[in-house]
C-alpha cells in the first residue's frame, strides 16, 4: 500500500518470516531493501525515478546509508517506511526515511546521499541542471534525528573473513549487490553478539563495484564501546566499501 | 494486495531490484519466499496458520518443494502467485502453486509438501484428526500441471563446496533458513551457466535441521541433460537437505 502526499512518501510492509533474524526482528539486509525500494517508488511516482534516467542515459548510484533503529518490527509485524528529499546539491541528494512501527509511531530513520550518473561517462551529472532542478522542488523539512553518515577509517592489515562472489550476490548491473554487502559484513560477528545486543546504528559508504568471482577481504577495527570499523577490499587492495556497526 | 475466494488465495508482487539477478529475472531465493508466506497468508486467513498452531504448541514444517517456471517475472514487473491445497494425508498435506505473470497468466507452477508436528515431541500430528480435519474441507481440484517432486540420490563422494552457517543464515527458530539452503545451492554453479541458461525446475527435499556455527558440505552430481543433484551433509554425514536443478 502507498499513501503519498506531494514531497513524501509511505509504503507498507510486514515483517516476513524468513526475512527474521533469530530474535524475529526484521533484517538490516531486508530492510536496507525495502528502503531502497522506497526511494525508487519515491523517485518514480515524481518522474526522476531510474527508468525515467535510464532513458536518458544516466542511473542513480547509492553512495552512503546510514540506519538507526530504536526498536526492529518483529516478525509477521506491519511496519511502514515513509521517505523524502531533504538536500540536492549539484552532485549529490540527500534521502531520508523514518521506519514507522504499526502505529505509526517512529522508531528509526536512515539517510541516504544518492548522485546520478551518466551511463557513458561513469561521471556524476549536475542535478540542480537536470530537467530544470525539478527535484529540489521536492525538498522537504521532515524531521530527521539521526546524525548524518560519518567518515570511515579503517586500520586493521590482517583480513578476518574472505568472501568469493557468487551468483547470488550479483545484480543485473553485473556488480554484488548493496545489500549484499550489508549481510555479508554483519555475518562478521559471532551470533553470540545477536543473542545479547542488537544493531542500534549501521552505516555504509560505498566507494567501488565489484564483480562476480572477485575475492572481498574484510578487515575490521573494534572501536570500543560496541563499534566497529569494517573495510572491503579487493585482492588488489582497492577499497569496495566502508561500514560502521554500533551494538547496544 | 490479497484477493481469496473460499478455496484459493492469489497474492500480488512485483520483482524487486534487488532481488533479482544478473538476468534481471526474480531469484529463486527471493520467489521461494514469496511462495512460503503465500502458504502462510493463506493458511493463516482459513484458521490453520503458524499462528494457531503456535497456541496448541504444534507448527508447519516445509518437507518437499518442487518450483517449475517457464518465464521468470523480469526487474519490477508485476506478477502474482495463487495457491490452494491440493490433498491432506493422514502426515502429510500438498500445497500448491500457480505464478502468473503481469496479465494474469500462469508462468510457472509449485508443489510443495508439509507436516505439522508437535513442538515437544517433535513427531508429526494426524492432520485429519486436528481441528475435525477441517483443512481438508479447503481441499481444491485447480490444475497444477507439473510433475510431483521426485526422489533424490546423491553418490558424490567429495564435496564441492562448504558452508559455514552464520547470523544471516539463521531463522526465529535458530535453525538454517529454508531459502537460504536454496541460494547455496544455486551459489555451486558458475555465472556462465546462468548467462546461457536458466533454472527450469528446481526442487528441494528438506531432511533435518542445521544450526549456527555448523559446516554445510555440498556434494553434487551431473545427471547429464543439464540436470544436478545435490546433497547437503553436515561433517558428521548426516543428510539435511537434498536437491534437484534443471537448467534449459
Amino acid at each position: 500500500m502507498r499513501t503519498t502526499d506531494e514531497k513524501t512518501g509511505t509504503y507498507s510492509f510486514v515483517a516476513e518470516p524468513f526475512r527474521v533474524d533469530v530474535n524475529g526482528r526484521v533484517t538490516l539486509g531486508a530492510l536496507g531493501n525495502h528502503l531502497l525500494n522506497c526511494a525508487g517508488f519515491h523517485a518514480g511516482d515524481r518522474g526522476f525515478g531510474i527508468a525515467t534516467m535510464n532513458e536518458e542515459n544516466y542511473t542513480w548510484v547509492l553512495s552512503r546509508l546510514a540506519v538507526e533503529l530504536d526498536e526492529y518490527p518483529l516478525q509477521y509485524e506491519d511496519f511502514s517506511i515513509r521517505t523524502w528529499v531533504e538536500n540536492v546539491y549539484r552532485l549529490f541528494t540527500d534521502r531520508n526515511f523514518a521506519i514507522l512501527n504499526k502505529e505509526g509511531k517512529p522508531i528509526g530513520y536512515a539517510r541516504s546521499v544518492w548522485a546520478i550518473i551518466d551511463l557513458n561517462t561513469r561521471r556524476p551529472i549536475d542535478l540542480l541542471a537536470l530537467h530544470d532542478g525539478n527535484i529540489a522542488g521536492y525538498i522537504c523539512e521532515e524531521p530527521c534525528p539521526i546524525e548524518k553518515p560519518s567518515r570511515i577509517r579503517v586500520e586493521a592489515t590482517e583480513p578476518v573473513a574472505d568472501h568469493t562472489a557468487r551468483y547470488s550476490d550479483i545484480d543485473i548491473n553485473g556488480h554484488v549487490n548493496s545489500i549484499r554487502y550489508i549481510e555479508h559484513i554483519l555475518d562478521l560477528f559471532p551470533m553470540e553478539l545477536y543473542q545479547e545486543k542488537r544493531v542500534r546504528r549501521f552505516e555504509m559508504a560505498y566507494v567501488a563495484e565489484s564483480y562476480y568471482g572477485e575475492k572481498l577481504m574484510f578487515f575490521r577495527d573494534d572501536a570500543g564501546d560496541n563499534e566497529y570499523h569494517v573495510e572491503v577490499r579487493k585482492e588488489t587492495g582497492e577499497v569496495v566499501c566502508r561500514s560502521k556497526v554500533l551494538f547496544v
